[in-house]
Formats: structure tokens, C-alpha cells, sequence
């Protein structure tokens, strides 16, 4: 039997359901409405239109109107704003933005999938700015038309994916570009110790990047900020982050979660079980915690869309947990992120007694010119061996290693599973033990009791002091910077001079990424050395994880130079 | 109590096991025996260095004999060949290839690290050439100092890893090359159906590519091919694959298997519990099939390293069963495979009830500039539905895609659960819904008969035999080719002309890549047609499939025209 299904919200999650449905049944009649001027865009792509990337921002739009009834069957009305939900007589009232007219429509499904919005919370003197928020084509539209004039001075506030994303693309586009986060640091996919290799790439790129510091206020052309500097901004694109959008589900009477979003059966369904939601308006399970959360990314709105349209058409559909899985391209490097991060664990206040290993290989074969280091780093919780979550970073393919990641964590892999994946290996690609093999036997090792390591974050702490500290890399690489204070023996005299380090406190060995003075440790611990700690990621992530801070909280050093290679 | 370990062979499973022999003991004494000039070079990157990516020899040689003593206290003996094992005893005699003198070295455990050696057959006039191998260092610069002369003409026999690297290099550096493969194609861990982008990809490159023609003899500087063809040939580098080194094993009475490498328990302990066997020269257990295999990789190697020093040093340690991930660059392509292909099944004769599907969507958001196709084919058992192998290839991220198969492999994944992997996006990288879970949702949709599909090779017998096939792109998308006889009615006319489309007799619909005539099918489906088959891949992957084959076989062409966009 013919139904009609109604669905409010015709971009990514909306067009799929709609697409979705067709293809399971051509005799339903499929309607969706849009307030705004464009169905079925590429939300994520706005960005890549102000850097050029996309020559166009007809481009960004997929699927017309006229396609979506030529090639579907599906009836799209852009510019029709639904206003209201009659639940009781299945009915709902839409205005037509064009003409101002208001109509009705009878349903019997009806799939909301409204989206978020930009927050633009009522900072003083925002009335006095030139603001702008990007959420649609319309939006990057308007952007666009305000900066023709390439000597504007742009604030980017927030620093997330979208307005690290929008940041980057304007400074590539040529602009002087300001980026303002409030919090110690952008991209809290990332912890704090694997994001200062981003902000440093902000940073190289000559974007403004403050961190730390609130916005206050606004004055003509000028946004003030909590540390009291100002900053020169003709044009300022609010991106601070979304807020689901729920009013029309409010004023029907449908649940609201306890973080804001729509709450939804397993099947997406709402209380009402003739209304389903999807996408960035509802609230989710998490895979690897016992909550709700609000997760605004792509993946689980595509996979809600074609569950719904399953489900109304009477075939199984569970809304799983979700893990969370992103990346973000920053400059020159790719960054990528699965599951828990340390800092989200800290913040939630979740149970669990987790471990992380930081190490920094090469992407691939070190002896392939475009070789790159790999920064990289694993949660994993203590008692069970489970992996939690990662990050990557690096010019070379980090959404490669988070995407295995990713994978095992679906199977609920151990630590010990990752090293047993038998990844694929050519020079171009990898080295024959892969990043992820290696963070599985480098986090076997800890969680075995093999051997100890200290994160880049603790460094500081114990030069301060006066932690013995010994430097295995070889005499030459001493040029490239050395930690103040540390004691020097390079790994090929360590058998020789052992001797010299004192057996009765801890002692921490560092190299240049973490792997010589591994051997060196293991040697120290073999000879007698009850106490030897390896400093992960070496050298080198010390140096990511010093210069940000070094340069922007004026402290003083405790490395003589920093070696980014 | 210490103990004196002897390796025979210094490459990679040597090398690796020696340095995990020294972290896990420092009283050991560890004394490595390597035939070559060199231990612990990159023989994965030998190609490399020939196409100028690696600038110098040397670097291909990651440790010398003095480094592994100063930093591993590892004794290395270059040029020096162990010539016997004297069981009784555990004594093993060595030449020195230096002073030719003979000498013995006692051993508590033994490892034998030999690898694998080019296989020469005695072809008629192979005095008469110009013959080279690739296995080391002193190979490469022995090939290297012959093709000084950049217009030499040479001759690569074997269409393998080695081969086709070797061949590309030498292409890339600007010498005229010929590849020569006596198989109907190269590169047997990928299909005949996706190889053929390859085939493409050589020959477009201006690599002589003969497919399907055995060397029959050779004659000064002339490969002369089964065929009746002359190739000429100032150097020619057999490359048609290895052979396990196993003459030390079998004179010292340790067990062959039947694949003709050594035999090992599953600790890698060959009948002599004493002496243990890794790498190319042992054969292994597959993990998708009940049976043993050659498998020359270095993924393999390494793991086996680890685990008999840890088994030697009293640690658990279990040779797993394989599944053969491998990725190789061939000019602007990656392509990549693991588990099993099609071709393997076939000629192994598994009883395997096995499906296929192959998909061609845009590697990452259409609307990015560099966004390319990747060619991507999925197998999968029909009944349990467990994924048993995929092939990727394209311009874009195929190892990725491989990487998470291979680990979706290692856990067991069906089809389904492909479906469900979270991975991460973002418009660079890769779509809402990554090629992974659009193979899952496809594969899905065949197991569950939701419609059915043909491969590329199976289309030439339809066009020949007058099968019903409907094109529905629209209408200017035919300038760029079509199936000869193929009736054309565009998606987006579909709904008000299906009529005309018989619906007694099978209807093939195909589109560019084949999801608009999935979409297409299940609109004629639900009209009502209950024979429709999707031309799987599209137009883009018949264009690729019958597009060698036409050129080589001279073929009556079935596509009016090619289109590889």
C-alpha cells in the first residue's frame, strides 16, 4: 500500500533517507522540505570553496530538485520552511519561504532531519561586527561576496573542524587570517600533546592562532579577547560549534535527550513512533562508554538515513553505538582520530584505567624520499588490553593507520591483536612492521611490565627536577638541540659507559624518536637497572610538544633548539 | 646462563631476530652469518634505487656489521657462507668467501634465515645474454653499472612483484623495457578482471607489456617468445619468481614440506627443535584455507624474527596462518589485495560457495579536485558470508581500503559488518560512506538476492549472444562510448518509458560506474520486472576490462569507445 512520507531536511541525511526509500518502493509517495535554497549539498565541502579547491559553489550542490524528480521520483521543495507538527492528525504545516504562503501536508512517516546550527551566542557588541557562519551554500555564498577584497582581515572563532577547515582554507586563499579558541587548543579529537604538532603547522602558515583566550567582546572591526588583545577583523566567521536543532520537535511535544538533542528509539524512531530523526539533531549511544552523546559527523547521519528508510519499510535496523571517527587536513598534514581520546576520558570522568603510547616511525620505508614521521598514538585500557582510541598525524597516511584502528575497535581488538594484522607492505606505503603493528607491541611491552615510558607532558616536570636523563643518539644529532641538563651517551658506546649512570634513581632515556633508546633501555634494564623509563616519542615529539608552548606562554626552554626532522 | 644463538642469513628475518635476540638478553652471544657483502639491507627497495628514488646504493644498507656490534653487540659476518650443519655436534662449518678459509662455530640455537633465490631456468641460449637477477645489494649495483648506457634495450622475464617494479623503475628512469609474462597476466594477487587497469596503466606508460607468451629461448642480446615474437634485449633480468633456499636443510636431514620450503612446527622449529627456520625459505599455514603455501613477504618474516627469539628466550610464541596482504605502485597507481582472489580459489580448486562484487566509486568526494576512481573488488563466502579477500586500484588511497579489509579479515568480518566500520571522513580523504561500506552494502544486497549483477567479463559473451542491456546515462554521456547494440533510455526517463523495456527475458542495466543503474534496477524491479541484472563496475570498468584485451588479442571491439574518466 502507497504511503506518504514526509521529511524535513533535505541535505545529507534527508536526501539519503529519500533516496533510500525510492529505491525499496516506487509506489511511495516521498516529499521533502528545505528551508533553504539548495537540497542534497555537500555540507562538508563549504570550506574547500573558499580555498579554491571547488571553482564554483554550484558545484557544492548535488542533486537538484528537478533531478531528484527525474531521476527518483522524489518531490523537493527548497525554500519551504516546516513550521509546525500536528502529531494527532498527522499533519504538518509548512510555509513557502518564496511566496510566504502557508500549506499543509498529511503523512504517515515522517523523518526529521533538520540538523544543527551554528552557535552565535550574544557577545557583547556583536551588533557592531561583520558576522558570518557557515552551515549552507547560501552561507559560503555570502562569505564569499564579502571577501572578494583579499586585504580583509578574517577572525575565525572556534577552533573545530569547521573553523580550523575555513581558517585553513582562507589562509591558503591569501588572506590574513586570525584563529581564536578559548580553550588550551583546537581540535579536541586530538589530545593536547598530539595537537601542538597542528597548531604548529597553523602557526608555520602564518595564521594568527591564539589559544587560551575567550572572546569578550566586539567593537568595529575588532574582536577582544579575555586577555585583553584585540584583534583586527573586517570580516568575523563565528564557529565556536552547532547546536542541534530541536525546536520544531519541542513545540510537538517530542523527547528531548539529556544533551540537548533528539532522543531516539534504537530505530531512530522518537516517542512518536510515525516520526523518526536522524542525523546531528538527535543524541547517540557510544560504543566504548555507557552515555549518550552528540556526535556531528557524516558517517552515523548516512547510517540512520538508510536505516529508517529500512525500518519504514519494515526490514531490521538497530542504531548502533558509535565510536567516532574523523579527520581533518591541516596544511600539509592529515590528521586523524578514532574513538577516546585521553582528554575525553578525563573530562567525562570515565572509569577506566587507561594507558597511551606516543611513538613517532617513519610512514614508510625510510629510505623513500618522501618518507615523513608518523606521529601517533594509542589508548588502550590496562586491565582488559582493549584499544580505545588513536590519533595520527603526519604528512604522510595517517587516516590509513585510524582507519585499521578503527576497524579493530569495531571488533573490540586487543592490543595484542594489533600487532597480528597482516597490513599491507611495499616501500611507497609502509615499512614491513607497520605504525599500527608497532604501537600494538610497543603498548604490549607497558601493559607487560616490560618496559616504562613518560609522555612528552611529563619532560618538562623532570628537567625542572633534575631527573637524570640520558641522551642515546649519536654525537652529531647533539646539533639538532639536546634537553638542558641531559646526560650524553650515544647508544653505540652505551655497553662501554654504562657504568656511569648511577643505579640507585630512575633514569630516562630518550633518542631521537624513541626506538634506539628503547634498545638502549631494554640493554640498561638487562645489565641491572631497576628503574630505566623511555621518554615516547623522543626527540622529535618533544619538540612539537615544547615550541607551541614555548612560543606562546613565553617560558622558558628546556630544549636548546628544536629538531622538527 | 648465557648462550651462543647462530643466524644464517643477515637480512631481514636475520637481522630483525638478532636484535630482539639482544633485547631480550644481554649475556647471549649472537653471531650473524651472511653469504652477501651486506646484512640489513632493504630488499623491498632494490627496484627503488634503479628509478633514482634512493640516490645511492649505500643507503639501501640500513646496518653495518660495525653499527650491529657497537649498538647491539651482535657479531656480523659478511662473506661468509655456512657450507654445513653438523646436528650431532651443533656445530656449523663456514667459509669465509674473503680468504676461502673453512672454519666452525658451536651453536646452543640455530635460526636459518636463508630466504628465497631467484628461480633461472635452463632456457636454450641463455649463454648467449645478458642475464641478471634481483635479490641484493651487489645484484642491483652489478645491474646498475651494466645500464649505464641509457639506451639499452632491456628485457624483464616475469611479471611478479620484482618484475613489475623492476620494470617501472627502469621505465621511470627513460630506458626502453620490455615485460614479458608467460601468464595470460602479471601480478597474480589480483584478478584478471582488475588487473587489467594495470595492464593499462604499463602499456600507456610505454613499457612493451607481452602478456600470455613464454620465453622460448634467447639468442644474442633477443628474447625469442613462444609466440614466434623477437624482443630485443641488451639485458635481460629473470624475474619469474623464487625458490625457498633449502640445500643447507636438507643436507643437515631437517624435513621439507610439500610445497618444497622448510617445514616448521608451529613455534617455527624445524624437526630439530634446536634449529629453528623463518621466512621466505618456510613454508606457512594459510588462515582462509586448510593448507600450507609459499608466502615471500616481508610482513611474514618479521613476525616469525620476533617470535623465535621470544620462543628461545622462553616466551609464547605461535606462527600464525597467513592471509597474504601486499600493495604495489605501478606508475600513478596503488593498487593493493589481500586473502584470496578469484584466480586462487579457482586454481586451487577450493570448495569454496564464493560471491564477487566489484564497485568503481570516486576514491573521496566527487567535488574535490583530485578525486579519482578506485577500482575496488570484494570476495566473500556466500553462505557465512565472511569477507575472504578484496583488491583495490586507483590513483587514490587503495591501500587504505586494503588495510582495513585485511583487518576486518583478521577478525572474522562478514559482509554485514563491512557495513558498519566507522571510518573516518572528510572531503580529502575519502566519502561519508567510504568504498568499504558501499562493497559491504552491495555484497549484502547480492547475498540477500536484493538483485543480482554480472562482472566485466562476462559482458562480451552478452553483447555476442544478444542480451538485453540498457544504458541508462543520459544522453550526453554516450559521446563518450557504448556497448554495441546496447538500447539507451537515461535515468531520469526511466519511470515514464520503462515499457518499452521487455519484461519477458533478462534486462542488464548499466550506467559511468553502476550505481545509478543499481538504482535504475530496483526501480524495475519494483515495477515489476523480475529479471535484472547490474552491470557491475559500469561502463568505466568495461572500458578498462575489454580495452588490453581488444589492443592485444585484436578482438572485435564490443564498446563503440573507451572511457577511463
Amino acid at each position: 500500500m502507497a504511503r506518504k512520507i514526509l521529511i524535513i531536511g533535505g541535505v545529507a541525511g534527508g536526501a539519503s533517507a529519500a533516496a533510500r526509500l525510492r529505491r525499496l518502493s516506487e509506489d511511495d509517495q516521498i516529499i521533502m522540505f528545505e528551508r533553504g535554497e539548495h537540497v542534497s549539498f555537500s555540507n562538508c565541502s563549504l570550506p574547500y570553496f573558499l580555498g579554491g579547491h571547488i571553482s564554483s559553489s554550484d558545484k557544492l550542490v548535488l542533486m537538484s530538485p528537478e533531478k531528484f524528480l527525474k531521476q527518483y521520483n522524489i518531490i523537493a521543495r527548497t525554500k519551504n520552511e516546516v513550521t509546525a507538527i500536528n502529531r494527532q492528525d498527522k499533519i504538518i504545516t509548512i510555509k513557502d519561504l518564496n511566496s510566504g504562503e502557508l500549506y499543509t501536508e498529511s503523512y504517515d512517516k515522517l523523518i526529521l532531519s533538520p540538523g544543527a546550527k551554528p552557535i552565535v551566542p550574544p557577545i557583547p557588541g556583536i551588533e557592531k561586527i561583520n558576522l558570518f557562519t557557515v552551515r549552507n551554500v547560501t552561507d559560503i555564498n555570502n562569505l564569499h561576496n564579502a571577501i572578494q577584497d583579499k586585504s580583509k582581515k578574517i577572525a575565525v572563532i572556534g577552533g573545530g573542524f569547521i573553523g580550523v577547515e575555513v581558517a585553513e582554507n582562507l589562509k591558503e586563499a591569501g588572506y590574513d587570517v586570525s584563529l581564536i579558541e578559548a580553550m588550551p587548543q583546537i581540535l579536541r579529537t586530538f589530545d593536547y600533546d598530539m595537537v601542538q604538532i597542528l597548531h604548529k603547522e597553523i602557526l608555520d602558515h602564518g595564521i594568527n592562532l591564539l589559544v587560551n583566550d575567550k572572546v569578550a567582546g566586539f567593537d568595529t572591526n575588532t574582536v577582544l579577547l579575555g586577555s585583553g588583545k584585540k584583534v583586527a577583523a573586517d570580516i568575523v566567521i563565528m564557529a565556536i560549534g552547532v547546536s542541534p536543532e530541536t525546536h520544531l520537535a519541542k513545540e510537538a511535544g517530542l523527547e528531548i535527550g539529556k544533551t540537548g538533542a533528539i532522543a531516539t528509539s534504537p530505530m531512530c524512531q522518537t516517542n512518536d513512533p510515525d516520526i523518526y530523526a536522524i542525523g546531528d539533531a538527535i543524541e547517540v549511544d557510544g560504543k566504548l562508554f555507557d552515555d549518550k552523546w552528540k556526535l556531528a559527523l557524516a558517517w552515523p547521519a548516512q547510517i540512520q538515513a538508510r536505516g529508517v528508510a529500512d525500518h519504514i519499510n519494515g526490514q531490521d535496523f538497530l542504531n548502533p553505538g558509535y565510536i567516532g571517527s574523523s579527520c581533518i587536513k591541516v596544511f600539509n598534514l592529515n590528521a586523524a582520530s578514532t574513538g577516546l581520546t585521553e582528554g575525553f576520558i578525563q573530562a567525562t570522568k570515565m572509569d577506566i584505567d587507561y594507558e597511551t603510547v606516543i611513538i613517532t616511525p617513519n610512514d614508510k620505508v625510510s629510505l623513500m624520499p618522501d618518507n615523513s614521521t608518523m606521529f601517533f598514538k594509542l589508548i588502550f585500557d590496562k586491565n582488559t588490553r582493549k584499544v580505545l582510541g588513536a590519533q595520527a598525524i603526519g604528512k604522510g597516511n595517517a587516516d590509513k593507520r585510524i582507519d585499521v584502528i578503527a576497524t579493530a575497535i569495531k571488533f573490540g581488538a586487543t592490543i595484542d591483536d594489533l600487532t597480528e594484522i597482516e597490513l599491507c607492505y611495499a616501500p611507497p606505503y609502509s615499512s614491513a612492521k607497520d605504525v599500527v603493528n608497532m604501537a600494538g607491541y610497543v603498548a604490549a611491552n607497558i601493559a607487560d611490565k616490560s618496559f616504562s615510558q613518560v609522555s612528552p607532558n611529563e619532560v618538562r616536570n623532570l628537567v625542572e627536577s633534575g631527573a637524570y636523563i640520558v641522551d642515546v643518539r649519536e654525537t652529531p644529532e647533539l646539533e639538532k638541540g639536546k634537553i638542558i641538563g641531559s646526560y650524553h651517551i650515544p647508544l653505540s658506546e652505551l655497553r662501554s659507559r654504562y657504568q656511569e649512570i648511577p643505579k640507585d634513581r630512575p633514569v630516562y632515556l630518550h633518542c631521537r624518536s624513541g626506538q634506539r633508546s628503547y634498545n638502549g633501555a631494554l640493554a640498561l634494564q638487562n645489565l641491572g637497572y631497576s628503574n630505566v623509563v623511555n621518554v615516547a616519542g623522543g626527540f622529535l615529539g618533544l619538540s612539537y610538544y615544547e615550541y607551541f608552548n614555548d612560543k606562546t606562554l613565553n617560558r622558558n626552554p628546556i630544549l636548546t633548539a628544536y629538531n622538527f626532522n
